[in-house]
């Protein structure tokens, strides 16, 4: 079934990606061909897309009231991809496995934050449960900037499953908790074969998962106010975790003090 | 002028801290007094404040729309604190004066993430500018889930003032940049007096807050997609740099290893 993704860097990074089919291009009418609008067009016309100028109203409509930035990007399904896939990639790169699983994350903007990160620091494959969590939608597309059209989101019936799977094919399961009897994050050595795995917003993992993984760590707390956000305990270990691998695949200029 | 807080983690930790004036507790008239609503009215009839039932279009003008979760709270303003304040804390503790500075930041959202940040890491203080700035907004309050209430919040009228008093009384200011010319965030060790500056979305540190910093350090990226939201950023050095000192001030029971 078409969707219609929205905003331009969810639309970019779709077309820049070029792993969906491309329908069309709409664009509400008044708008200047210019800046990153331009640059949409550009892409869309190299990638043989129709574009189209409509009223304002029909962009709304197809974007069901978000912010659409004026740009609105009919597309086939999101290609999901398969554990083999994200295990090839590793190899390809010679690197150990690194995943994100998410157990029953429900705001597209905190998945869509971790998808950022998950970008950032070259995640081989995130996991998510098919039911009762979210999925790659529009929205998850528009709060993860279009990082989720390059990478390997897996979609699994069962996540304890994947969970075994990812086990017996010799990858380290690391539940982030918090409390103040799990031992804090720095506590190991990241640099392994590796899966973090995120509880949901408010609840945590579900038993069976908590129990599935082989170690629990946690982002240690002082302050008043007793939760941080899913979205920011990710971040924090998913860099934790890159920064253990020495930064690996970060091209960058020599190293110099400012002065 | 009264102000009003909105909802549940808002209003309760405004009167767990008890730093304002509490003028009226209002509450949807249809609401039950269990859970966390049981528990603010609570709160406030220890704290002598008036709790009041109003029909819940009165809650949502008061709330301009916003999600109150059915309770305000009128109150007095914000107590912003000094710079003497922070380093008296940081005394009183025993502990290395640890800021952050806020250049610009527009967004209610990613200062409330921020500040939620700041207080599961122990700051002293964070430091914005007075104007073109987010102040502290029954939205900041909001998005910060009430953490500002135990904050020092400090508002300048010129943040390059602020960096070069933060230097004169020997504070160490590393700027957050992104991009491949700037050493990585662990090129340096941050248990030190330190100040962390973070610049706008987008457009990242003024110039001049830029020249001033003592150090530039990025969060490195290898990514397809080239940003992060800069509370992403900011909470991943605040934590660093927390880390670096050792995980001061937290409460933990013995570390046991999950058998």
């Amino acid at each position: 079934m078409a969707e219609f993704l929205y905003g331009h860097w969810a639309v970019m990074e779709a077309l820049r990606a070029g792993r969906r089919s491309f329908e069309q291009l709409l664009i509400t009418e008044s708008t200047d061909e210019k800046g990153r609008i331009g640059e949409i067009i550009e892409l869309a016309q190299k990638r043989g897309t129709n574009v189209r100028r409509v009223p304002r109203r029909i962009i709304d409509d197809l974007a069901e009231g978000a912010n659409h930035q004026n740009v609105v990007l009919r597309v086939g399904a999101y290609p999901y991809a398969t554990l083999d896939d994200a295990f090839a990639l590793a190899a390809k790169r010679g690197e150990k496995p690194f995943f994100l699983l998410l157990d029953l994350l429900k705001d597209p903007q905190n998945v869509g934050s971790l998808l950022r990160v998950a970008d950032a620091v070259g995640l081989h494959g995130v996991i998510l449960p098919e039911r009762r969590s979210v999925s790659v939608t529009p929205a998850v597309v528009n709060a993860s900037a279009g990082a989720i059209e390059h990478l390997h989101v897996i979609q699994v019936n069962n996540l304890v499953n994947a969970m075994k799977e990812l086990k017996a094919r010799d990858v380290w399961l690391v539940g982030l908790e918090v409390g103040p009897d799990v031992p804090p994050i720095d506590r190991t050595d990241l640099n392994m074969a590796l899966g973090l795995v995120l509880g949901s917003e408010g609840e945590g993992m579900r038993r069976l998962v908590r129990d599935t993984c082989d170690m629990l760590l946690s982002l240690p707390m002082r302050g008043q106010v007793a939760s941080l956000n899913v979205a920011t305990v990710g971040s924090v270990a998913l860099y934790a975790a890159w920064q253990a691998r020495g930064w690996q695949g970060w091209e960058h200029a020599p190293v110099q003090n400012k002065q």
